[in-house]
Formats: C-alpha cells, structure tokens, sequence
C-alpha cells in the first residue's frame, strides 16, 4: 500500500490529493493512508498536509527506495527482477553469484554503499559515501566471448546518453568505457563475463557514477581526476532519476545492438567519444607507447597509429589521453 | 593413519610388510594398525594377511579414495588443494563457484558420478555410471580472454598424453579438444572461463574421460560415437591411475605454455590432432559449410579451406570430421 500512495503523490505531484480520495482508491481507511504517509515521511519524502485539502508531495529525498524504484523502472522491458542494498561489497560481486545461480537477464542489483567497489583490473572504485549510483545488471545476449567488449560499449553509450539527457552536461566517452567530463572521470564500467570458449553463459555490466559527492568526499590523489556530476552542474541529482534513465537508454542501446549489430553502437560511440584523433598513451600487457587514437574496428577494439607507422589494435589495457596544458590522465 | 598405511603398502607392494614394522612405524599398537587394515578392505582394497609374514596389498578398487588421491597427486607441483565427492550435479559448476569464492590455482575437484554433467553448448555428458573419469581444475593464468582457448589445447595435449601413455592406445585429437579413438568420443573437455574484458579472472578445465564403460553404459543413440578406453584396450583401468597421469602431464604442459608461449603446445598438438588434412563439415553461429582443415593460428584456431578456396578461421562451433567408409561423427 505505500507504494501504491507514493505512485498516486507522484502522479499528482505539485498538486494536493485529499486523504478521502486516497482512501477510496484504495479501500483502506484514512488512518491507515496516514499512517503509511508519517512512514514515507520518515524515509525523507517530505509530505506537506493541508485541512481540507489533502497530502502534497514537496521533495524527494536521495534514497534509493525499493518502493519508488519499482514505479521508475516498470516498463522498461529490460529490468525483470531487481534487489536493493543498503550496503554490499561488490554489486558486481552479487550479480555474478545470482547470474551464476540462474538469475535470468534483467537481474539488477543497486546498492547505497560499497565496502569494497572494484574497477578494472582488480583495482578499487571509492563507493562509500552513499552519493554514487552503483549497479550491476546481467545479460545473457547470444554471443560468443570474443563479442563480448561489444557490450561495454554499448553501455557507455547508454551512460552517457542518459547523463547528457538528464544533466544537460557535455560527457564524453573515453575509450572503452569511461564517462568523461573536462577530461575527469565521472563514470567507470566494469564488464564481467562467465563463458565456455564459444558462448557467453552470461555478462555482468557494473556501473558506477560519481554523482552528488564534494571535492572532499574523494581520495586526495583522485580529486583532479574524478568529479561528480554534481560538482559540475552546480546542483544535486537524485540517484534514482539517473538510474532510471540509464536503464531506458540501455533497454534503447542493447536492443539496437541486438537487431541492428554492433556497427550501429559503433556509430553513436564514435559520435559521443573523446578519444579518436587525439594523442594516447598505451599501457598493455608489459607494453608502453604512445600514437595516435585513429579509429574502432568491428570488435570495438582500438586502432593506433604509432609513431612509427605501424597500426596496433588494442583490446586491452590502459589508455590515457595527452594533453598540452595539464597533466595526463 | 590409514593414509600412512595405505602408502606403506603401495610402497611394498608385491611384498608382505609385517604388522610389527607398521606398529613400529607409526608408533602405535598392532590392534590400531589392524583396524585400519580392516578400513581398508572395507573400502575395496583387497589385503591378504599371513602370519609371521605381515600384509601385502592384492588389488586395488577402482574407487576414488581420498587418501590415495593424496599419495597419488603428491608432489606434482600443479593440484594445490582437492576435493573428492560421491556424486555432485557437475565439477564444472561445483569448481566454477569455489573459483569464484577465491579457491587458488590448482583447486581440483573430482567425483564418481555426477548427476548433469555437462559437455560442450549446454549438451549434457553422460557420467553418472561411476565407470567414468570426471574432474574439473581451477586454473588463474594472466592472459587476455583472448587467448583462452588456448588452455582448452594445452589440456587437450596432456590428456591425449596421458592416456596413450597409461594405455597405449593410439587416441589422437579432433578440433579443439575431443579425444578420439577410432573417431568415436573417449573424452571430452569443457573449458568455461570468467572474466573481465582485458583479463581472465579464472578458468576451469573440466575433463571427462570413458574409462571403464561397456557399451549397454552407454545410450543407444551414443554408441556409436563414443567408447571407453576398457572397450578398446580389453582390460579395466583404475581412474585414478589416470587422473595421476593426466595431472602429470597437465602440469608439464601448462609449464611450457606458461614458460615457451602457445607456440610449442600448438606444436604437439598437430603432432596428436586428427583434424588436420581432413575434410570437415562445420556448423559455426548458425552458419554450415564443408572444407579442408589446413592448420591452426596463433590463437589456436581452425583454419579451414571452403570449396570456393575461401579460407575461414574457426574460433567456435561444431566441427565433424568427414569419413569415407563411415558415417560422419
């Protein structure tokens, strides 16, 4: 029932809706609404009520609700089961154990906190706060493991789509799959793969967005590498918004790449990316160079042109961008 | 104790090692020694006893004795820890979940029968006849997903190995990891990974092996196609006499493809592969053809010659070997 009167407040947000009406679509008594109202009330919304007129709905608070996210993301057709934590270890972690367990495409798993987040190779990814989205949603696309990286492309375009669409601000993609905003990360992707050798059993997609955190709230040896989206935009977003859009966009994305193929990702990648035609640093597999970031080939793997000459194409590893007026990241 | 029994009567074997001297030995009573003996005789080990002479060790069962599987995999520098079950749904699957809770390289896990045990693309592995040989190892290699398919090769290597060793049956390889014998089946290899897109968090090589099965063992509709080394060679085999010979061999092999590169593998396997020079037919992500199998590449894949003189590289698929004389298996 509480979730049924947070959607109706929402329905009839900036407006007021009188106990008697809730009551009625529900077929509960009054007391009972309000007693559901004083329990939405304690987890941060902020209910205003008026005689005679009713319960109106003034803020949200930033928690990640299980009430609430049912309502933004039913419909979507990509979520078929989610689950919410307060605080994990890993969302990834757990989307791999309940993949591994036969959780079926669509399981998306959300967490407030992360004890101990985790970036690309076995690095560690700062999600303590409570003011990152993170999430791990499994797929199971038909697929062979050498495809795979296709689908970290598909999510960063997903990503910073829904971040462009919701925070109006210009992130771009760097390659694979950061989210970059002024050459400062705002969002990381792991991808994770079970598979035999010629079939996916399944991916997990973890995604981790700096969004409502100060300069303080990151490691000191991070802060002129990272930002939030709040830092940039000046304003607080709410975590489940962008999550929300996030999920639209991936349904969006990952359904064109299943009809269309890759090529068409490729395409909106390239258009949203700010690694192509500029200087780049490569670190792989023992390997150092620098060259020139020329162009993706059909596996999404990165082609540069060292100086050289000669044509390397990049599956794995890390690449940083040159800059002429700061330091590299 | 009954471990250190069960060594001193392997080590003596053929010989009478008197109850005094074990007594001595291990520093307890001759009554504690005899009940261990009295264990093992439970267990299937056949121990004649004569006075004055001591005990000497007749025959030896054909099951999957832990303490056996101790003596038998000590000091072989590749199996870190192991466990041994009666019956579990799948090694894969019991190996893939202790790999993901940190087990180390080396975590091997073997049983008598298993009751959905898996080959290849989902299909289902008959082993639930106690006669079968069915373990799966956990492997952490630093390489790129990439690259590994090439383990299903370096296990392909040893356990072709090891059988024409422990039996002298001329088993030869088909494309990428079946062990054939008169081109029906005598093991198959499931080798399924995890891991992120620019490194392999582990692998798990799963080994199946017909020993001892007669042919009513096997489904009607598989006898044909598959056989049991007890079939070929006329006599049983103890599994564990193989498994010993197998993680030999895996070891030796798995150090060179670590200390020489695929390189070499690639090189025993032409020597042992059927599937080269042959003429195949190939059904591969939805697609059929036939063609010569000319070679491998780098990565270890097929390279087959199509009857318009197009060349294609198989990374997965079903390859069936053409046969003149025969139906094609």
């Amino acid at each position: 029932m509480k979730q049924e009167i947070l959607r109706m407040l929402l329905d009839t947000r900036g407006n007021y809706l009188s106990g008697e009406e809730i009551s009625r679509q529900l077929g509960v008594s009054r007391v009972a609404v309000w007693k559901q109202v004083n329990a939405l009330r304690r987890e941060g919304y902020r209910i205003e009520s008026l005689p005679k007129q009713g319960y109106r709905i003034m803020e949200l608070p930033d928690t990640l609700s299980k009430e609430e996210m049912a309502i933004s993301l039913a419909g979507m057709g990509l979520v078929t089961e989610f689950a919410v934590f307060e605080q994990v270890t890993s969302t990834n972690e757990l989307a791999k154990a309940m993949a591994s367990q036969g959780s079926p495409e669509g399981t998306l798993v959300v967490a407030d906190k992360q004890t101990k987040g985790r970036g690309r190779m076995g690095r560690s990814w700062e999600s303590g706060t409570g003011k990152e989205l993170c999430f791990s949603l499994v797929l199971r696309p038909e697929i062979t493991p050498v495809q795979a990286p296709q689908l970290t492309l598909v999510a960063a375009v997903a990503v910073c789509r829904a971040i462009r669409i919701l925070t109006e601000l210009p992130v771009s993609i760097k390659w694979p799959n950061d989210i970059l905003l002024d050459d400062r990360k705002v969002c990381g992707i792991l991808t994770e793969m079970s598979s035999e050798m010629d079939r996916v059993n399944y991916i997990v997609l973890g995604i981790g967005v700096n969004v409502n955190q100060n300069a303080e709230d990151f490691p000191e040896g991070l802060r002129d590498r990272a930002i939030s989206l709040a830092q940039a935009a000046g304003r607080l977003f709410r975590r489940i918004d962008l999550l929300q859009e996030i999920i639209k966009e991936l349904a969006a994305v990952y359904r064109q790449y299943q009809n269309q193929g890759f090529a068409a990702v490729a395409e909106s990648w390239i258009q949203m990316n700010c690694t192509l035609g500029r200087e780049v640093f490569v670190s792989s597999l023992g390997e150092e160079y620098s060259g020139m970031a020329e162009g993706l080939d059909e596996q999404g793997r990165l082609l540069v042109r060292k100086s050289d000459g000669t044509l390397e194409t990049l599956a794995a590893g890390d690449v940083s961008l040159g800059r002429s007026d700061k330091n590299k990241i």
